[in-house]
């Protein structure tokens, strides 16, 4: 008998009250009873991107809610500036060569944030660029950027800042305004806890201006046309109903449980616990100076394949630990702390990883990980 | 956010393939189809009770069982004796004393076994006893009854073995036929994994001609008028048809992890583990020479007020362990094992034990509990 924990950087497990709202049986989409969950829903999404513009909700994942946001503000031809420092940066570029946009990247050693320093120094290489493309925080290297001090140098510019919030958005107080960001984008199997297949994307007003010259092919994910129908209470084509009431129940089980503030609190607390438990380990940090609180990347020890190691945690143990991506393939493994993750989860995390390693004929010193981490830990319980 | 950990002894968490057969439309009990399953989960019954014999399903609880062993084998004023070693033991008696039996009792100090010569002392005073009436695994104290020992003192007699199989039917090895057990009683909120509401019934030959000379009052627990309807695939009222084809779904995991061979090797592991674990933490365990494997408990240390550890660990870290019962109210906690729980059950129980102490004032060393249990674990997956 193998209980499953899924324990990787999304998708993450839903909740029991979201799981129980999905369940419900199906409402039409046109009708007035949906509307308004759809209208309550989309309203609490702009609490959650810190904005005032309309959020949009695309039936797609958060990949689609990335091409959305190249094909609506972009031209061909266009200038843009990618910060690759991971699998998801690259994603960026991908997409922005498949609409004919002339792309200078970023290289960032992966493990590390950008330097704002670099994006500025390119800005001023290409005072053509439209946009600077980057993830709020880079899942593959479990890196957090920052957004904001980038946001500073485009601010009064036509440049847009194009952000991949897919692990940032509900992790990191990273407010779409305030931090000058154009297009926010985010995808539901990460800190909205849900099932795969929504998309959450906004615009800023400078994005918009830019979306009425963007003259890039686009058809299923027009966000313009998605911003008349959300007017409407609506969506051009059928939303993802069961996602949408989902979300509504999951927006409740954030307010109940200390609104966005106590989210953001658990996710820097899990992360410190998981990277103070990692340290005990004796295990290195992929990304020491810059670790997002989406998720805790660590170096295996030498000699331990990271292929089979994370094999052997999903099959014998029946734990979901995320490997590595691109070159860091077989090196490392991620643990998540995105959602709907608490304390223990976080504890068998580190005990897994101990297990595994002692398995695999590594000594650890059992009870060493999660021993450390309770320390950190226990300041999620301060106040109660 | 509190995520929630069903820890205690029971009810046990109710795994994922049984709660979605349990949440499959109603179907109507007087049916081919609903037959068929009936059917079947009452003969996959009979190997899990070890017996030739005809497994009753009865729409209640174990307590419900309990009083149908009584009522259907025994008759006024007949003297039984009662093992009494915790709060189960004490409602055998309370039962028994309900339906004017007069009760002979084995006082057993809580925390340790019967011991089988205190049984054939109190047969050869008590020669016209028609039955002993006692636990297999005693779940307010955590210790487990040396019940074959005792089913071999009565054997050759007259004298009936009625056990509540509550905590130790597919916990422990225990088969009903081998050990000469008359009466065997268990619920659904235990081993089987599933909500409570069903009770489950055997009764040896011995024990169905007792049956026919028992003169108690009964009406809805009619175990003759069960078997006869059994007999037919149905039972003799409305049966609980969403804890039955729970139960379906549930022996096909026990099949598919191992078969009960693996159940029983589970559950002794995790409670070695947790043992293990306790002492490591510094605590005294409740039942040292004896424990069952379908809880562990500990007394908590000196100044430590059982209550407010209890409500701690429920309320602050979403964790449900259980107290003490009777006058062990307020001095221990019991974890669970039975049923729906794995290795990192066991490290959760133990890591919280300890953060609650730690947030209680109480000096303990981060991460001992879990780390000692690691090695006794890791013999979960030793072939794997």
């Amino acid at each position: 008998m193998l209980k499953r924990y899924l324990l990787a950087p999304g998708p993450t497990p839903v909740p029991p009250e979201a799981l129980l709202a999905m369940a419900a049986p199906i409402i039409h989409h046109r009708t007035p009873e949906f509307s308004a969950i759809f209208r309550r829903v989309a309203d609490r999404s702009r609490v959650l991107f810190g904005t005032e513009q309309p959020v949009m909700m695309l039936a797609s994942t958060g990949t689609g809610g990335m091409e959305a946001a190249v094909t609506n503000t972009l031209c061909k031809g266009d200038r843009v500036i990618v910060v690759e420092g991971g699998k998801f940066g690259e994603r960026w570029s991908e997409i922005c060569e498949v609409y004919g946009l002339q792309v200078t990247r970023i290289e960032v050693e992966w493990g590390t944030a950008v330097d704002p320093a670099a994006v500025a120094s390119a800005l001023e290489q290409h005072a053509d660029a439209r946009a600077i493309l980057m993830q709020g925080s880079e899942t593959s290297t479990t890196v957090l950027h920052p957004v904001a001090e980038i946001g500073r140098l485009i601010k009064d510019s036509d440049c847009l800042l194009i952000v991949d919030g897919i692990t940032s958005v509900g992790v990191v107080d990273m407010p779409m305004d305030r931090s000058c960001i154009d297009v926010l984008v985010t995808g539901s199997q990460k800190a909205i806890m849900l099932p795969p297949g929504l998309a959450l994307v906004s615009l800023s007003e400078k994005a918009w201006k830019a979306n009425e010259r963007s003259d890039l092919p686009r058809y299923y994910f027009d966000l313009a046309k998605e911003r008349k129908n959300l007017e409407k209470d609506t969506s051009a084509y059928t939303p993802a109903v069961s996602l949408i009431t989902g979300l509504d129940a999951v927006y409740d089980v954030i307010e109940k449980s200390g609104g966005l503030p106590e989210v953001y609190r658990r996710h820097l607390i899990l992360a410190e616990a998981a990277r103070t438990g990692a340290l005990a380990i004796g295990l290195r940090l992929l990304a020491p100076d810059s670790p997002s609180p989406a998720a805790t990347g660590v170096w295996l020890p030498e000699g331990i394949d990271g292929g089979a190691f994370t094999k052997l945690v999903r099959n014998t143990f029946g734990v979901e630990l995320a490997g590595g991506q691109g070159h860091l393939k077989g090196k490392i493994v991620r643990i998540g702390h995105i959602g709907y993750a608490d304390t223990f989860d976080v504890v068998v995390a580190l005990t897994v990883i101990e297990m595994a390693l002692t398995k695999m004929g590594h000594r650890v010193t059992p009870g060493a990980g999660a021993g450390a981490a309770q320390e950190v830990l226990l300041r999620l319980y301060d106040g109660s």
